[in-house]
């Protein structure tokens, strides 16, 4: 055997988003407190090592699940990190001791897109804190986590962009045409005009007006619309057809 | 340690994308033989285990420039393949006892997408055999190869609509109009009307008419055109600012 070819432990990372009420876009961090390691480091992106039986996918589908209790979250596989330096960091090291209980010398990582609903009850007892993080007030994170992070977002819009329907996973299920721009605006990272975004959106069949209208509020009250995912599901197979 | 986390092998597998005379796409399949491996199974995708110091992305562009020559190749990655049990078959397990000189029970692969005019000269010392194979024509291979091969059509295909400039990759320096248009239809998988086609193409001012006929053609001879990167560059940094 050629002393070159390494074994490796392989884990997976989520990067789950949320859209919060003042129309920013949040990611979910987690953090559990350890024996002797600094608190302001522990907070990271939920993962785990795969376990013998499983699949990548299923690895990321069991740490969504632990972390939200949703069965089947949507979710995205979008890229493998593997540097070899990426988990050479003293406080890393000790980390994966910690958690893992084992002296990791290598570890690659295969990371996920994950899309949740804001208000969503998180109680996972896994962790000691599981939080929504604005887009723009990530801290330093262990690993090469800010990096995924930065580059889940470019990810994100190239989903939205050929696949539409995956947008409604972050809004309520009412939700207004203003909401709805808002979250695109903010993940198209184009400036959109409203007036030509109305005009769009009103020739999309699957978004339907419903016979309710927003309650005290200060500007003039809008209109609530629900995403028809069957008509969206129809309309979309007849353009790849 | 928690025994169900586990080590594994890590691979890279490429496909590497040709556009033939008769205007086909092609992929390589390298061949070695090994004592006691029946031949017919032995032609695969070009791949290696990943080296101590390797990062997947220079393992994919070693296992690229040993096959071809080449210093860098274009490449994507696009999925890595964790089936626990992609590596089961009997005859895989005895080949990579062969191959690596060691007993591996599992290895997760990373898939790349790589293209390559067809005409360039591959001479490559680390294979037996190496041939470009007609992608309606590729023979049952071992692993989960032929998965990985069907699922990167469809991430060409998604490749070449968010930069269409790596189209070019697959074609001669000079090339017809007919041959770009035939190349994208394969690619598309669409039924494209060759006169939008040529109108669409004349509007991208980065392929550019050469004062140069094809000769000794049975039909009407069609002017060549060539690629030009600068000119893509700057148009296309300006869509996305």
């Amino acid at each position: 055997m050629n002393s070159n070819f390494i074994q490796t432990y392989v884990s997976v990372d989520c990067v789950v988003f949320g859209f919060d009420h003042e129309n920013r876009l949040n990611i979910l961090l987690v953090q559990k407190y350890l024996d002797e390691m600094p608190v302001e480091r522990s907070k990271r992106l939920p993962g785990s090592l795969i376990l013998s039986h499983e699949d990548v996918d299923d690895a990321a589908q069991r740490v969504l699940t632990e972390l939200t209790g949703i069965k089947k979250m949507v979710l995205k596989q979008f890229k493998c990190y593997a540097d070899p330096n990426r988990a050479s960091n003293e406080d890393d090291i000790k980390w994966m001791g910690k958690e893992y209980k084992h002296q990791i010398e290598r570890i690659i990582t295969v990371a996920y897109l994950s899309l949740c609903k804001i208000d969503h009850k998180i109680n996972s007892a896994k962790y000691d804190t599981v939080d929504w993080c604005t887009i723009d007030k990530v801290p330093t994170l262990p690993f090469d986590h800010n990096k995924i992070i930065t580059e889940s977002l470019i990810e994100i819009r190239k989903w939205i962009e050929t696949d539409f329907s995956i947008i409604f996973e972050l809004l309520p299920k009412k939700f207004t045409i203003r909401q709805l721009y808002q979250l695109y605006s903010s993940l198209s990272e184009k400036n959109i005009d409203i007036k030509n975004f109305h005009k769009k959106i009103a020739t999309f069949s699957y978004i339907i007006p419903l016979n309710e209208m927003e309650k005290n509020v200060s500007h003039r009250a809008a209109r609530f619309y629900k995403f028809d995912a069957k008509v969206y599901k129809k309309n979309y197979n007849k353009l790849i057809k």
